[in-house]
Parts: C-alpha cells; structure tokens; sequence
C-alpha cells in the first residue's frame, strides 16, 4: 500500500481475552488499519480500557465492547478479526462471510477437515462448507493464497513453529516421512484469561506440568499443516506442559534424519525456504533457541540438530504464542491478504530482558 | 536400625554447592547421621552459614570448609558424600575407598563405563578399575545391591524419573526397546550455583532455552541404566531444557507401544513394581505429573498414557532435582547400605504452594 | 512433655485453604498432635488428597473434609485451630470454647477490641465478651500467657514482624512512640486460594501493586499489638504490596529514632530480648533481611538500621507468611498452650534455594 | 520536526548494558535519530547483536562495539547517550561537550551537587564546573529548560516518580514539606547485567530483600530533585527492595499530610499538573498503581491516598525502570532537547501480560 491506501475498517470481536487485547495494541500501531468495531462475548458492556488497563491511554480505550451481531460488524468493518472461544466462530464467520466481510480466525475453527472437530474439537461443524475455502494462514508457507483471501484459520501457537521447521525438511528429503513426536512448553496466558485455581500464582510458579495428553487439538492441526505443505502425512504425537511464564512457547519436534543429512545440511535448507521473510530466524549451527528473545514480537527462532548417532533430526521452534502465534501472525495474514508488505505495523525486536 | 543403632559419621565433600547445602540440610534431620567434616573446592576458609545463609541456625553453620584431604577424611568420617564438579570424585575417591570409607557420588564420575568417559564428560577416567564396583545407586531398582555397598553412584536428575518410568513397561514387554525420545525441562537450580549471564533472573524469567543439544551427559546414563534395569538397550535421544523455576525435573518419554498395551495395563505395571516404596507415586490414568507437588520432598511422580492412535507409549515423570534428584536420593542409598528403612530422615510431604 | 505424654487432639477447621494445607503438613510432623477433624467451608465432602494433593502420601489423604458441626468437633478433638475466613470463627468458636475445645484462631476474629470489627471488619462482632479472654498469641512477647490459655488470637502475617521489631525498641526508649510508617510486602499466597484474575499468573508475573490502601485490618493489630506490648500507642500508617511470590512477607518500618540510638545499640537491644527464641534471628548490623531465607520455615529475621542524618529507626522483617505469619505460629502457640517446648515439630531450616 | 526534519546522528555509550540495549532498540524504531556510533566499557570488539541477541534482526546488529575516544564520538555523531558505569561519564563528558556534542547522561554523574558525590557516590568529581550547567531531565518539570539544552543529568529510576508524584503536592501545600519516607521495590534489571550469586534466579525467585539501607544514592536525588521543583527541601529517607520480577520500579512515599487536604483534592492537583502530558498517567482516587501496565512503555503511573487518620499523604507511582527510568526518558529528553514532540518514537502502551 502507499501513503494514498485506504485506511481498512477492522473490527475485533473476542476483544476482551489476551490475544484480544494483543489485536488492538497492533492494530493501533497499524498505519492502514482502523479499529471500528469491539466485540465480546462475556464482557459485553464494559469498556476496552476496563478490561484492558494497559491500553488505558487509547482513544479507543473508551469503547463499549458490543455484542457481535452480524449486521452491526458488517456495517462497521471490512475484515473481522474473531479471537472467541473455539466453536464460536463457527457460528458467527458464515454470516460475516455472505455480508462480504473478510474473516481472519484465530481459533481452531477453520484449520481442519469437517470430519476431525467432532473427535478434536468435541462438536459437529456447522459450517462445513466454508472450511474448503479457508486459507490456513501460515504466511511463510501458503502466503501466494493470501492476497484477497476472504476466511483466513490463523494456525495456532504451537503448530506454528512445528510446520515452519519441518516442511522444507520433509520436503527436500533431509527428514523422513515417518512418526514425529512433539513436546511443546508453553507460558500460561496460552490458556487463556479465565481465572482458575490451575492457572493462580500460587500454583503455577515452580511448576511445570503437562496437559490434554495425548488429546491436544493441535495434534491434527500439526499433521495437517504438514500434509498441505508438502503432500506427506507423518504421525505427530504432541505433548504440551505449561512452564512457568506468561509469554513463550517452545516446541522441540523428534523426527527421522535422511541418511546422510546434516546439521549444516538441514540449517542451509531452512535459511534458503526463509530468505527475505521478515519474521523467520534460522538459528546457525551450535546456537540455541530462546522464547525470551521473541517476547513482544512476530519472530519465531527455528533451531536444527542432526542427532547422527540416532538417525534422529531435532528441530526446535521458539515464538512468543501472543504475537507469531496469535495475534502478530493475524496481522500478518491481514498485510497479505489486503496486498501490504507483510511487515507493515509489526515488531521484529523483543522487549528484552 | 533401632534406637540403640550407633550414629553414622559422614563427609559432605562440595558443600558449598546447591546439592552440597541440601545435603546438610537432609542430614541435619537424620537421626543416625552425624556431619562431621565439611569439605570444598572452591570455598575452603569460609564456614557453611556464609555460604548458606538458610543453615545459619545450625550447629554446623561456624564450621569451616576444608580441603577434602583424604587422611582427615578419612580419619573424621565412616562415609562422604561427594557432591563435587564431574571429574573431581574420580580423583579423590580412590583414595577415599583404600582406606575404608564409603563414597557416594553425586556427580557423573562412576555411573558409565570407562569408554564413555572421553566421549561424554571430556575425560579419560583415571580410576577405571572402581567403575565395575559401584552400584548404580537407583533404590527402587537397584535396592538389592546396597547393603554394605562401598561405593554407590548416585544418578542424575533426569535418568532417575525416565529408568523408574520405562524399565518396569520394558522388562514387562509393554514398551518395545525401540529408540526412545526423552524431553527434560529442568529449574534453573539444577545448572549449579556458578554466576552467570545465562542464569541470571533477568536472562531467565520468561526463557525457554534448550541447552547442550545433543550431547547432554545424561543421554548415555539413561541408556546404561535401562540395560542394566532391563537387558535392553534402546537409543535414547535427549533434549533438556532450562526453564524459569528453582527446583523441578519434568521428563516425557515418548517410546514405542507394544501391541496392545493400554494406559491401564501400563500404570497397572509399575503400580505392582512400586507397591510399598516410599517415594515413587504412580498417578492414575487421566491424572498428571507436576513437579511443583514434588518440591522439597523425595518424591517423584510417574504419569503414563499410551497413545494407540500412534502407537507411542507416553511416559512422564517429576521431581526436585535437588532431592530425589541428588540429595534426597544420595541419603536414601545411604540408608540402604546402612541396612536402614530407605525412608529414614527424608521428607515426602512437599512445601506447597 | 516426656515421650509418655498424651497425644493431643486436634481439628483442622478450613483445611482447605493455603493456612489450612500448612496446618495438616506441620502437625502431621508432629509428634505430640494427631489430627482427628478435618474442617471447611466451601469443599465439604471432597478429600483432603483431592485439595492438596502435594499431601496425597499422607494417611490422612483420604479423609473427607466436613461441615464443622460444634458437636462433632467437640467429640473428637481437644483443640481446633480456625483457619476460616474472617468473621466465621467469632461465629463458630463460642460453641466449641463452651464444650471446652481450645481453640486458636488464625483468623482476625479475636485480635480487636470489639469497637474496632465494625470498621476494620466490616462486621459486629457477634461474641465480644470472648474478646478479653483471648491470648494475643505472638509466642516472644506474650509467651507468659500462653500455658493452659483457652483461646489464641494468632497473628497476622504483616503484625507478627513489625510488633516484634519495635516493642522492645520502643521498651527501651530507643524508638520514640511517634507516629510510623509501615511498608508491607508480600507473595501471593497471602492473598488466599479464591481463584480470580488479579490472582493469576499472567497478572501478576512482573507486577508490584499496593493494595487496600489505606485501610488494611492489619492496621489496628500493629497499633494494638504494640500498644499491649509496650504500653505506648504510636499511629501506625500501613500500605502493603502484592509481588511476584509465592511466599514471603517483608515489613519495612520508619519510625522516629530517639537521641543517640544507634544500630549497634538497638541491634543489641533486639539481640537480648530474643535470646534464647527458637524462631527470631536478629540480624548484625549490615546484613539485609531475605524473605527466601526463611521459607518452609518458622523463623523471622529482624534488621534494624539507624539513619541518624535523619533521625529514622528503619525495622524490617521478613518471614513466611504461612509458617510464622500463619501455621507455624499457631503451632508454636499450640505448644506454649500445652507446656511443650515452643520449637516442637516446628521447622527453622528454610528450604533454599 | 517535519518529515524533511534532518536526521541527529547519535551515540550510545555503554551499548552493552540493559539500559544501553534498551536505548539501540528505541532509537531504532526513533523516525529522525540514527544511531552512529556504539561504545562501550567491557564488552569492545563484540557485536551489538552477540551481545544483544534480541536486537539481532537489525541492520545495527552487526556493528562492532568500540572504545568511546572523544574525537571518534566526535567525529560521527551529534549526541551521545552515556549509560556508563557511574563516574565514566563525569571523565568522558566534559571531552565531548567542548567538542560540541550534546550529552544526555544516564548515570548519577551530573544530578547532584559536586559537595553531594564524595558521601554518595565516593569519588571527587572531576568535571564540578559541568554541574551547574547540567539541566535535571525530568521533562515534566522541567522541561522549559530543555531545548537547546547540551548536558542533561538524565534523573534516577527512583526520584522519577517520587519528584513527579510529590513535587505538585508541595507546591500547592497540599503535603507538608516534612521528612518522608521513601519505600522503594525495583525488579532485578535496575541492579544492571553484571552476573552475580545475588542476582542469580535461585536466589533472587521467591526472595524479598533491602539493599544499601540507609545510603542509596537515590536518596539525595530525591531531596535536591523536590527543591529544584519546590524550593522546598524535606529531608528524604529511602529503602529501596528487590523484588522477583525483571522491570518495575514502584515508590510508595509517606509525607506529612496539609491540613484538610484529601485524595481528590491531592488527585485533581497532579491531574492539573500533567495535563496534556503523553506519559504520566494520575490513577483516580481508589485505583491503584501497577507496575506490569508500565512494562515496555514510557508510561509512570501515579496514585494518591489522604489516610486522614494518621495524617500522611501516601504517593504512589510506578514505571519501567529501563524506559521511563532510563532510555525512554533519555529519548524523551533528547526529543524535547531537540525541539520536538517528546512523544516521538516512544511507546505508550505496555506489552500486557
């Protein structure tokens, strides 16, 4: 876009949660983009600054959050951002959609098969037929579909990390095909805001513990993620424990090496497939991957070994699952859907230490 | 032993370390040791309550830390603990265990056979013929080898939840002796208490990092111990990551299933190969591991699901990495080799929250 | 008591809770106590195990919480310490006072005069006339009218330090009783376990945040405290903090120095009036408080430092709020109260790191 | 400035700290600053992006730290941020101010008077001729005297909200110019990035501890920062804390209370005073400050309490210590300096959670 673009009408409906409030601190920085629009679910009424007190210095801070009845947004806003619990924005995209309103989903409701949400996600689809014309929004990967796509699924945090590092893998040869075991950490405000005795102080500093074993709903999304990318179906089992930190997610992916492949081999291929993108950091050989140092911005950091001793390829993501794995990577998809740089209004540096 | 039991008079060489200060602290508590020489590497001159400031109300804390010279030691204790850097023990033991006292190692220095030394820790080892006489100091598997043992290897944090949790599923045929993938998350505690960037709060709040990919010294140890445990000898391929706690080891497993093996059949297998140990809690099916319930006690936590979709038998463990661990642990073979109840002096409650 | 003394009797009422959980650890170690009623408010009918499970290898896992019915209590325990929310002790300990049950409440519910519950409490106390029988259970000031006392008041976490701190320096006239200036900080835990935003990890990671300005009922305890200790009656001011802790509690007071008092002198001051305690260790002059250095145990550290360009006495303490700011003083007073030595079953070693 | 505005060539000096960090990654994302020129003490001949991995996506990241020799700094940039060591910058400055370059000073080296720096900073200072000249950079207050400014003392972590939250205060009598405490929490970043036992996160997690009581340098900073605004001069007494967290000041100050003056009274007064001002945020009366809702942002936050009870006004405030405790008034006070808007280039909104 240049300096005549059009401003793009945005609304946010999920605004209250944390990668909610992510949206609209991004999207205020947004050259090209105005927030017109807040919705929410169970803090209808209240206002942004309440729920959010970090953005208490927005205009926008004194917005009421609404309700998100369709002909409201439609009449409001050109693209949707939908940051609502999962199963809600299989209800409410369809309607956006037909009013010719673009819809980009950050949750899991437009990312797999209608045959997989009933066993994954605990609910039939019902919107089945929009789920072939969704764009799975990893920009690295798929982004030649994005520039006027209308239903972007924005992939989810831990699967993002996962398919950036193994696809060019897979796809030139240097892993194989076969069963990949994926053992993710994340911080807490991956689960989201609602306040529980799990997800208090007291019980989660110095604890680290698993969950959803082996049932995560980002499983398929990872074996998925990886079919569209590269046309093989290896087996992922996923594994995620909570750490103690807000921010941060950190994937390390088990997978079968090529004979012969190398760390050197495997790190060359991933800077190759990443040339030029503005958020992919490929990590050389001997350096190690840090959540803290993608906290606040939409980089993820890729780390490849080559395990010779064991045939095994360890491929190890890092990214902060508010910004690359929600809310950052939303914009993006939005950049590249409305023909903007990707870059356009996103941060590279983390806020570090 | 009974009331009348003679006390036990012990060395704690590497006190002034965190695994060192633990070690007085267990021992402090016990009732049939006495702590009788306190002995360093770094620190000598200083006494304990400069270093440990939280032993300041003992006793022992105006003691001064010595040089380990084996005559004073030997001349002052029946037993040392030595909870030195790796290498060091494998210099000093030998002459430890000609003049009769026992040795319990707390470092890496006689868990491996010779030939792995150069490879894995960076050394040859230069007391060779004493590798073949210690007894791989895991309790539960191993129990039967202490009593009277002269010198006992006490395992690394992350082997001793990984061991515990495979060696009864292998040697039952529930888990194939196929390559096993084995990810550690430890607390910051467990990288020793040398001052540095990397362990600096501010370099590790909100941090995910692996480290030493893929050489970690304990990926070997893990391997041994299974044989021995086991007959088998699957690869083991080994991740650890530092994240931001104190205390705490979490290790997931992931291993083949056998044909048929069930999650219940699984937890059924080491609930029988636990019956009446004091420190190992096999969860039911469904619960999950959380090392902050382990803390400051020498209880560790094994979780196990089998995931038939793959065909992956999934096997987590917790612990404080400070005590079942290393400290808790080490006191624990002492007991056994004092022909004591294992329990003597060791807490299971954990300090929560 | 000898090892033939009885074993007392004792209800845990709001196991549940944090102060609750501490009670249950501390007196299953202790070896004059049998827990025989186990107490609650909201989880009646669940077990013990099931709420704390870091205390699920206990005998006592199993047991299920119960309505805290004055008869059934009165049947089966001799003493019940109260760890329920304010106002439900000044409810329920009449009843049990009258069938000769102890009671020691850790609760604010007999620490006041009766004229001060309407505004610090937000309630009429409903049994005044219990009010002047109650013991102000701070051990080292009012040990004397500990033995065979009916009804503790147990303090409170932020009066604990800050009497114990200035009384004898006001005593001796080396603080002058004008008005102080009290500045409290403390973990999480203190907060309660009630699930709830402002409580959760992602809020309160990297936030220091005042609270209950300034109204906090611990105000008037301090004044009252002090005032029962010393005779004098300075107003005290009281702004406490929520950092990012589990435990800790460390109390800073500015007060006015009388003429010539120095730190040497007002250390010794405090070094006198505590010899022989168990739990008070008062630091030398130069070395700081550190609220790490007494967790899991039941000491407070006490730092005294005079600012003579000023004229300001600065007294700061530190402990654990659920041990000596909660269960460990309760303990010790349950001690006092049966003639045993006061550090019986009581931990002085902190579990550091 | 206007988009033809030139651009000011600037250096930071000491670029290898986490102030210095903070200062590359805000001048960065500055629109008319380019940095030029990066100097350091310790760390010369590594790269800005090896010692500052999070900046490794900038152009800058490959630039090479060097000895700051005057005529080089001279030679390549118009102003030069000193974050050095104390003392550095009272040797280095005087060189490059009569070169002409502006310096904006981080340390303590040009906030006192010269009498002031044997007592608290130990050291005679070497350039006393400088001081007089030196403007106070708290923008605020005195921000008239910052355009064309060529040395700015840029003001402590600690005396920013103490000087911004009581000066207005005292200056309408609406707090008495009496002594007042000064109760300061800081997160471990403010004790800079030199590696330490102390500093470790073993012990600095779960531990609330003082540090330089009585005699931090702050202290009289604050004391000459309130007489420059009020000509009044109370004597102050400050006991700053660490507290677990990595960012975060908060300031909790107790000052003798006017007559009749009340919260709203006191809050309506400092919201005249900062009226129209982009970074101090006046809390209403019942709110209450939090650090966290400054992290990453230039933003203090400030609450004011009238305890009518005992007489004393309680000042709050809070703010990230590395922006507007550092680099973000640093850039502030270069904006202002340099005539423009002293929002440019700096962020509002905090990274949350």
């Amino acid at each position: 876009m240049e300096p005549s673009t059009p401003h793009v009408r945005v609304a946010v409906l999920g605004a209250s949660g944390f990668a909610g409030g992510e949206l609209v601190r991004l999207l205020d920085a947004h050259p090209f983009a105005d927030v017109t629009f807040l919705g929410a679910h169970g803090s209808v009424g209240t206002t942004l600054g309440e729920i959010h007190p970090n953005l208490a210095s927005l205009a926008l801070a004194a917005e009421i959050l609404r309700e998100p009845v369709t002909a409201d947004v439609a009449g409001e806003a050109d693209v949707a951002f939908c940051s609502l619990p999962h199963g809600a924005s299989a209800e409410l995209a369809p309607g956006l959609l037909e009013t010719d309103v673009k819809v980009i989903d950050l949750a899991g409701d437009f990312r797999l098969p209608a045959s997989a949400y009933p066993d994954w996600y605990g609910f039939e689809h019902p919107a089945a037929d929009w789920l072939g014309k969704a764009v799975y929004g990893l920009p690295e990967l798929f982004g030649e579909q994005l520039p006027g796509a209308q239903l972007v699924a924005n992939p989810g945090c831990f699967p993002t990390p996962v398919i950036l590092g193994l696809s060019p893998l897979l796809s030139a040869g240097l892993v194989e095909p076969g069963p990949i075991h994926v053992d993710g950490k994340t911080g807490l405000s991956g689960a989201g805001r609602t306040a529980s005795d799990a997800a208090s102080f007291a019980a989660s500093e110095e604890s680290v513990r698993p969950y959803r074993v082996p049932r995560h709903q980002h499983t398929p999304e990872m074996e998925r993620g990886l079919e569209l990318a590269t046309g093989f179906t290896p087996a992922v089992v996923f594994v995620p424990h909570l750490v103690p930190a807000v921010r941060g997610v950190v994937t390390t992916a088990y997978a079968p090496l090529a004979s012969g492949a190398t760390t050197e081999a495997m790190t060359a291929c991933l800077k190759e497939a990443y040339e030029g993108r503005a958020f992919v950091r490929v990590l050389a050989p001997g350096e190690m991957v840090d959540s803290k140092r993608t906290r606040g911005s939409n980089v993820v950091e890729l780390q490849i070994v080559a395990d010779a001793r064991t045939g095994t390829a360890i491929v190890i993501g890092a990214l902060d699952n508010l910004v690359k794995g929600a809310a950052g990577q939303a914009v993006q998809n939005f950049n590249l859907v409305h023909g903007m740089d990707e870059a356009v209004g996103l941060p590279t540096l983390a806020v570090y230490p």
